[in-house]
């Protein structure tokens, strides 16, 4: 088998597909664009083959059927070659140019750093339709995801949070599916916000297809819509969990507003905790099955509870803790008992108000001075009463 | 200030208010009877001198002006002072007698041993209704707290949790109040569980006063409705405060319901914890408000979230957690990658599937072969196809 991997017809592909900000060559940009037909998501062979001798060399090494002895790589070749031909590539290629997708790869200005803490599962390109200077808007950012038979509870949660996340300068990041992705994304828009959907499939079809005027919509409002395997490519079940990593590793926190038991929100939400990425998981009534996940990250995952956008900001790390701990406190002083024995209507005598608090009369006036300065008690002539305030 | 701790009459009412099984003799239930007017719940010099001394010597040294010099007891002295007088602690005792009400103290069969925990906070004496034995029958026992403006999902949960506590033989332990409270009595009332509820005042007057029918069933039922404070005593904010850590410490496990911001349900939680005793909180909607103290128990203290009876089982140990680990997995083998690449229709062959799959073709092969001995796949004239189940 043999693959030229400086083929004159891809490199011209490769050229027309770059960003307007380009960083890699043609070469390069036309073998990642081969390899992301090669492989498929999350693969760590092909990602340590790449990473190793750059996407060029790698290609002609998995192209080879000879040279190198080693079994991983062997093993690679008998899966990458049954999809080693320039004529599919080509095709797809030339597709995506018609459609005005850009390629962006590492090297580019534009490629988005925190990809690169998925080590050899790195998406080794990302195909993109709208402006790719989204990607590296996405920090800070947050991933709201989850189930798509959401209720109106959770997609009214979703809004809340995608809008005034959207407000405070944070972007939205989510997989563009009906339910808690599509109201995100909807919010994101309403407000003018940044918004990515990452696509389980190649992003010249939408998954789901009555969500292509949602696409459509974040494409134009100068969002981005991507995803990691060609176009063509049909969104698989190993598919979208892969493309669940990405979700996760693109935004800061990940956020599971609402999710089954068994959701694949889950499943982002485990890639976020894999990647260090911190999770949250907004609650809602036990009695609710689309909240059974959330409650499951809260109980299984030490899931932080997310009851509001500034509590997915803390996760984020933009506000200090300090508010918080302020409002903590539940102390409750002697003075509770002193005020408990009074009356706000009857002046009660200091040893009436010792009696009934069970303090001592000298503290009991001690204390009554120090509440007759914050206002709370007054003397009247039958001793002390409370004041109404 | 002269004090009998051996008053004819004081003894006489003592030996009247012993439960049937007793194990205190009358001059230590009449000074812990006393003791239980004198000081305010909680108050540690008094449990420190009662544990050092016995309630007898300590409650002569507390009536005697002079001897010992010590400040913190001099402290006391000035405290319990305006309360110690015979006559005003007889009237409380026969109130007591007339109405039924036991005392239970340490040293008595029943004395629940788990109050130990609370070292010198722990409670003088147990004023009780109904029947004594409940108080050793809270091991195993839940308290199930909450606000009394609950929402009716809250009560409904309440309810639920209380109802199958009971059917698993736990007991119900509560404050009697409106609102959760009263549904998780009133629950396991109607199951025919044991429940016990804990006042703030005296239970010679029921608070809240339209409770009273619920405190007269909770006794009918074999249950108890208890205090520290004596008959005629008032439910300050002190006193129910300081009732919450009974709550806390009679019980194995403490569950907040539903709670405000600011509920006194976080109290009992903080007792709960600050005794070692988990704490468990149900969530519910962000749009509650009924629920804000719930979520802030699972952001800031690391409450445990409980969705139903099995979490609250857990909690207080009574099930293995193996049981929730081995539904934990989201394992997913690279055969689902085989069978994303299959069609229910069409027969594709080994190679189609190893193409569209990005395996090698002899792992398909393998693969495949596996598949079929479980079902998921079968071979027809034109491949493999796989089966519907």
């Amino acid at each position: 088998m043999t693959f030229d991997v400086q083929d004159p017809e891809g490199l011209r592909l490769a050229r027309a597909l770059a960003p307007r900000e380009r960083g890699a060559g043609d070469d390069e940009r036309y073998a990642r664009a081969a390899w992301s037909h090669l492989t498929e998501p999350g693969e760590s062979t092909a990602g340590a083959l790449v990473a190793a001798l750059g996407p060029v060399a790698a290609l002609d090494v998995a192209a080879d059927s000879g040279g190198l002895v080693d079994e991983t790589l062997e093993e690679g070749r008998r899966r990458w070659g049954p999809r080693l031909a320039h004529e599919p590539i080509a095709r797809s290629l030339a597709t995506a140019v018609r459609r005005g997708i850009r390629l962006v790869v590492p090297g580019d200005p534009h490629w988005p750093r925190a990809l690169d803490d998925l080590g050899d599962h790195a998406p080794i390109a990302l195909w993109t339709r709208g402006d790719t200077a989204a990607l590296v808007h996405l920090s800070p950012g947050v991933a709201l995801v989850g189930a798509r038979a959401a209720t109106s509870y959770g997609e009214h949660t979703a809004a809340e949070l995608a809008a005034d996340l959207c407000g405070a300068g944070v972007a939205v990041v989510s997989g563009g599916a009906y339910g808690i992705d599509g109201a995100a994304h909807r919010a994101a828009l309403g407000v003018g916000g940044l918004t990515v959907a990452v696509m389980a499939g190649g992003v010249d079809r939408t998954y789901p297809s009555g969500n292509t005027d949602l696409a459509e919509r974040i494409v134009a409002s100068g969002g981005a819509v991507i995803a990691e395997v060609p176009c063509g490519a049909a969104p698989t079940k190993w598919r979208f969990l892969q493309r669940n990593r990405l979700i996760a590793a693109l935004a800061g926190a990940t956020v599971v507003v609402e999710a089954g038991w068994r959701s694949g929100a889950l499943n982002t939400a485990g890639h976020a905790a894999s990647l260090g990425r911190p999770v949250g998981a907004v609650p809602g009534p036990i009695t609710s099955a689309a909240s059974a996940g959330t409650h499951r990250l809260l109980r299984e995952y030490d899931a932080v509870c997310i009851t509001g956008t500034d509590d997915v900001l803390e996760l984020l790390g933009a506000v200090p803790r300090e508010r918080i701990v302020t409002e903590r406190g539940f102390h409750v002083s002697d003075d509770t008992r002193v005020l408990d024995a009074m009356s706000f209507r009857a002046g009660r005598t200091v040893d009436d108000i010792a009696r009934r608090s069970g303090h001592a009369p000298g503290d009991v006036e001690a204390r009554l001075g120090l509440l007759r300065l914050v206002g709370e008690v007054e003397p009247v002539a039958t001793g002390w009463r409370r004041r109404s305030r």
